[in-house]
C-alpha cells in the first residue's frame, strides 16, 4: 500500500484554492467534532484539514490533488454513524459533503428526484411529501444525509414493505479517488447491463468512491396510514406472531417491537405513558407495533379486522389503534425516544444492529440478556421485528471506560457468535466502519475479505480513500 | 491472461469420473445445442465437454480440475438466452447446471425457499403457489432456469410493482474459478456488512462465480388478479397514460404495451382475436395491459374505478375489464405468443431489450421505426410500458444472414445511440453476453468497463470463467 504523505502547507492552501476559504478548516482552525462520528467511544483522530466541497467539480479537484500527492481522504455526510466509519483513522482530508445539500430536480413522470449527497434524510422526506410522492426508506437517524443512509445501505422502519435504501438508488455520480467523474446507473427501473457498479458502491461506506450526486426512487404518497398496538405476555409471544401478520398477506408498512422494560423507561422519560402496562388484569411484557398503509381507509380497516383475527389467534392481549394524529404522534414519539431514552440513562455505550431471521429474534434476545446478566452488562434493545434487525445495547455507568469496553467487547463477542449461529449478518444497517470489522471477518471469512479487499484495490489502488475500514487496515 | 489449455482424453476421464459417465458429453458425443443459445446468427461455437453435476462438490471439483489445467469453463442453465451468454467462445468445458434442478426446503416463517440453480422458472412459480405464495419474478421465459435468471437479473411482466429477480435473491453458494466454495448473503432482510458480493454476482452472467444454490424470497401469493385492456388511437396516447396510473397510486402489477400490427398478427398466429380493434368507429393504433393485484376483490374494483377516470382523462377508447379465467388465458396467451409470432413470421431476427424512461417510449419507438424504414429492415416490438424495457426485434426474410446482419447491425447501432442519448440501458434483462458487449462498452465508457475487467480478474485471476463475455476479450 502506498506511504501517506502528509498535508503541506501549500497543499492546504491549494485545497482553499479549490473550495474557497470559508469552506475549509485547517490544521488549529479543525473543529474536533470531525476527529470521529456519534461513537468517540470506538476512536479519535484528528484530520489536517476539513473541506467542505458544492459540487461534483470541486470533489474532482480535490481527489486528484490528494491522490497525486498520496493523502489519505475520508468522505463524512452529517457525522450521525455509530461505527467509526466517518472517523479519519490516517489523518489527512476530511471531505464532508454537507454544502452539498441541494434537490435538483424532480421527474413526475418517471417518479424520481436527483439531490445531492448532503441533503438530510428528513429534508429529502419533507420534500417529497410536498409533491403528494413518499420517499420510503425510514432509517431512524432523520438527521442523516441521503448519501450517508446511501453508504451503509440504512434501512429503517419501513423496510419490510419497501425495502432498504439500496431499492431506492437508480444511479449516482461519483468521483474515484484518482478523481475522475464516473455515472454509474441510470433513472431506469430494469437493467443487466454489465456488473453493477451501482450496487458495489452502495453500502460501501466512502471506501471505493465519492458520491457526489443521487437519483432516488420516488413512490406515490400512501393516502391513510394507521398504526396498533398489540401487547403480550412476553417477548416469544410478540415475536411468534410477525410471521403470522406476513403469511396473512397484511403488507404491513413496519413492525417494530419493544420490551416492557423500555417502555417503562421512555414513559419516565416523556413524563406520559403511551403504551397499555396492564390489559385486564395482565401485565404486558412486551409489544409490537404495526403499521398499515394505503390509500384507502376503508380498506385499511378491513385489513386491520384480519389483523385483529391473527393477534387473537396469537395470544395478544389486545389490539390498540392509533389512528388520530394526536395519538400517532405520541406513540412515534416514544418509540423514536427509545435511543435518546438509552442514552440518557447512560454514561457509556456499546452497541450493535444485528439481523436474525424473523423467527429467531427472541431466542437471540434471550441468549443475549443471560449472556449481560452473567457479564454484569445492562443490556437494552429494541429494533425491527419486521425484519429481524435489532438494535442491541450495552450501557455502563460509573465505571471507567477501559473497564467498561472490556466487559461490552465480551457481550459483543458472544452476540456476533450467536448471530453467526443463526445464519444472521453482523449489521442491519450500521456498517462495518472500523468498529465491527474482526466481526464482519468472523461472519463472512478470509475468502470473502480478501475478494472485498481485491475490490477496494480497483476502485482505489493508493489505497487513499477512507483507509482501515471494512476490508483494509492501516 | 492465462493461455487456454485443451481439454486432453485423461482430463475428460476425470471429469467423468467426478460426474459420472451419465453426466458427461465428450469430443464426438457433444451434442450441438450446447455450441450456441437461442441467437446462434451471433456465433457457435463446440465446447471439448459437456457436464451435467448434481451439487456444489461435484461443482467445486469440476472448477478446481479446470483451474489446475487452465481449461476454461462456460456455465449454462436452460439455454434460453438471447446474447450469446452461454456461448462457449473459448471451448473448453460446458458447465450445465440442469441437473440440479431441486427444490430444497421452504421456510415458511422466513418466507423464502432454498433451491438449486437449475429448478425451472416455471416450476419454482408453480410449486411456490401450492404454499400460497408468489415468487413474483415473471421473465416471459418460462423454461429458463432460476440460476439463469439471476445471472442476468432477469425482470419480466410484474418488475413494475415487485422489483426484478435482484430484489429476491437473498444468499446464494458460489463456485469459485479456484473451486472453493463461498456462501454469500444471508436469509435475512436487511444487511449492512461489507461489499455486497451478492449484488456484483447478481447479473454477471456466470463470469465471476458458478451459482450452485440459491435462498429466493417469497411473498404470500395475493389472492385475486384483474387485467384490463385500454385501446388508444396511437402508442403515443398509449404510453403518455403510463405515468399516471403509476402516480394514481394505482400499484399496477404489470403494464405492458402493445401496437396494432402485433395484435393482429398474434390474432391471425392463434386463430382467434381477443383485443378490440374497432371500438365505436374508431380504430385502435395501441394498447396497453393493465394488471391489478390485491387480497380482495372488492378493493380491486375499487382502484379499477380510479383507473378507469385515468383512462377517460387521457384518450382511452374504452376500458374492457378481462376477469374470468377463460377470458384471462386469452389474453395472456396472445401476450406470450408475441416473440413466437415474430419468429414464425420471419427466418432471421436480430434482437434487442433496451430500457429507456417511461416517457421516452413513444420517442424511442417512433425513431427505431423510421430506422428501419430508412434501412429496409422490419422492424417489430412490444414490451413492458410500466417500466421502460422494450423488445424490439429486426426481422428478416429471403435474404442471405450477412446481408441481414449487415442490415440489423446499423438499425441496432443507431437504436443504441439513441438509448445512450435518452439515458437509458443497453439490456433490461437480456444482458450482454459477447453480442452486446460493443453496445455496453459505448454506454458506459473505458473507466467503467476498465472497473469491471479489473473485479473480473480479483474473481477470476485466470480469467477461465465464461471468458470473452461483458467486459473480457478472447
Amino acid at each position: 500500500m502506498t506511504k501517506f504523505a502528509e498535508l503541506t502547507e501549500d497543499l492546504a492552501l491549494q485545497l482553499k484554492a479549490i473550495v474557497g476559504e470559508d469552506d475549509i478548516q485547517y490544521g488549529e482552525g479543525v473543529n474536533e467534532d470531525y476527529s470521529h462520528d456519534e461513537m468517540p467511544i470506538y476512536g479519535a483522530k484528528m484530520p489536517q484539514a476539513v473541506v467542505f466541497p458544492e459540487n461534483t467539480e470541486e470533489v474532482a479537484a480535490i481527489m486528484k490533488l490528494c491522490y497525486d500527492n498520496d493523502i489519505p481522504v475520508t468522505v463524512r455526510g452529517a457525522g450521525t454513524g455509530l461505527v467509526g466509519g466517518s472517523t479519519p483513522l490516517a489523518g489527512g482530508v476530511v471531505l464532508c459533503t454537507m454544502n452539498m445539500n441541494k434537490i435538483l430536480e424532480y421527474d413526475m413522470r418517471n417518479l424520481n428526484v436527483r439531490i445531492q449527497p448532503g441533503v438530510r434524510l428528513c429534508d429529502l422526506a419533507a420534500d417529497a411529501l410536498e409533491h403528494d410522492l413518499l420517499y420510503p426508506p425510514d432509517p431512524g437517524e432523520k438527521t442523516g444525509s441521503v448519501g450517508g443512509n446511501v453508504s451503509t445501505n440504512a434501512g429503517g422502519m419501513r423496510a419490510v414493505k419497501y425495502g432498504t435504501t439500496r431499492d431506492y438508488v437508480m444511479a449516482m455520480t461519483v468521483v474515484l479517488p484518482t478523481g475522475e467523474i464516473l455515472e454509474v446507473g441510470r433513472a431506469v427501473n430494469k437493467t443487466s447491463s454489465g456488473y453493477s457498479l451501482l450496487h458495489m458502491i452502495i453500502g460501501s461506506e466512502g471506501t471505493l468512491a465519492v458520491i457526489t450526486e443521487l437519483t432516488m426512487k420516488l413512490v406515490p404518497n400512501p393516502q391513510a396510514n394507521t398504526s396498533f398496538i398489540l401487547p403480550f405476555e412476553n417477548i416469544d409471544a410478540a415475536i411468534r406472531t410477525v410471521p403470522e401478520i406476513k403469511l396473512a398477506g397484511l403488507g404491513p408498512q413496519s413492525i417494530e417491537f419493544m420490551e416492557r422494560d423500555i417502555v417503562d423507561a421512555s414513559a419516565v422519560y416523556l413524563g406520559k405513558s403511551v403504551f397499555p402496562t396492564e390489559i385486564d388484569g395482565r401485565e404486558a411484557g412486551a409489544y409490537i407495533l404495526v403499521t398499515l398503509d394505503g390509500n384507502d381507509p376503508e380498506e385499511i380497516f378491513q385489513r386491520a379486522e384480519k389483523l385483529v383475527e391473527v393477534a387473537d389467534a396469537n395470544g395478544a392481549y389486545d389490539v390498540l389503534v392509533v389512528d388520530h394524529a394526536a395519538e400517532k404522534e405520541a406513540v412515534w414519539a416514544a418509540r423514536s425516544a427509545f435511543l435518546t431514552v438509552i442514552e440518557a440513562d447512560s454514561d457509556l455505550l456499546d452497541e450493535m444492529d444485528v439481523v436474525v431471521p424473523v423467527d429467531s429474534i427472541a431466542d437471540f434476545l434471550h441468549y443475549i440478556y443471560g449472556v449481560g446478566e452473567e457479564l454484569g452488562v445492562r443490556i437494552r434493545s429494541f429494533g425491527h421485528a419486521g425484519d429481524g434487525n435489532l438494535h442491541i445495547y450495552c450501557a455502563g455507568n460509573d465505571i471507567p471506560v477501559d473497564e467498561f469496553l472490556a466487559k461490552s467487547t465480551k457481550v459483543m463477542e458472544a452476540a456476533y457468535a450467536k448471530c453467526a449461529e443463526l445464519r444472521g449478518q453482523v449489521s442491519g444497517e450500521h456498517g462495518i466502519g472500523h468498529a465491527k470489522k474482526k466481526y464482519l471477518h468472523e461472519s463472512v471469512g478470509d475468502t470473502a475479505i480478501n475478494l472485498m479487499a481485491g475490490i477496494k484495490k480497483v476502485f482505489d489502488p493508493k489505497g487513499l480513500l477512507n483507509p482501515g475500514k471494512i476490508c483494509t487496515d492501516l
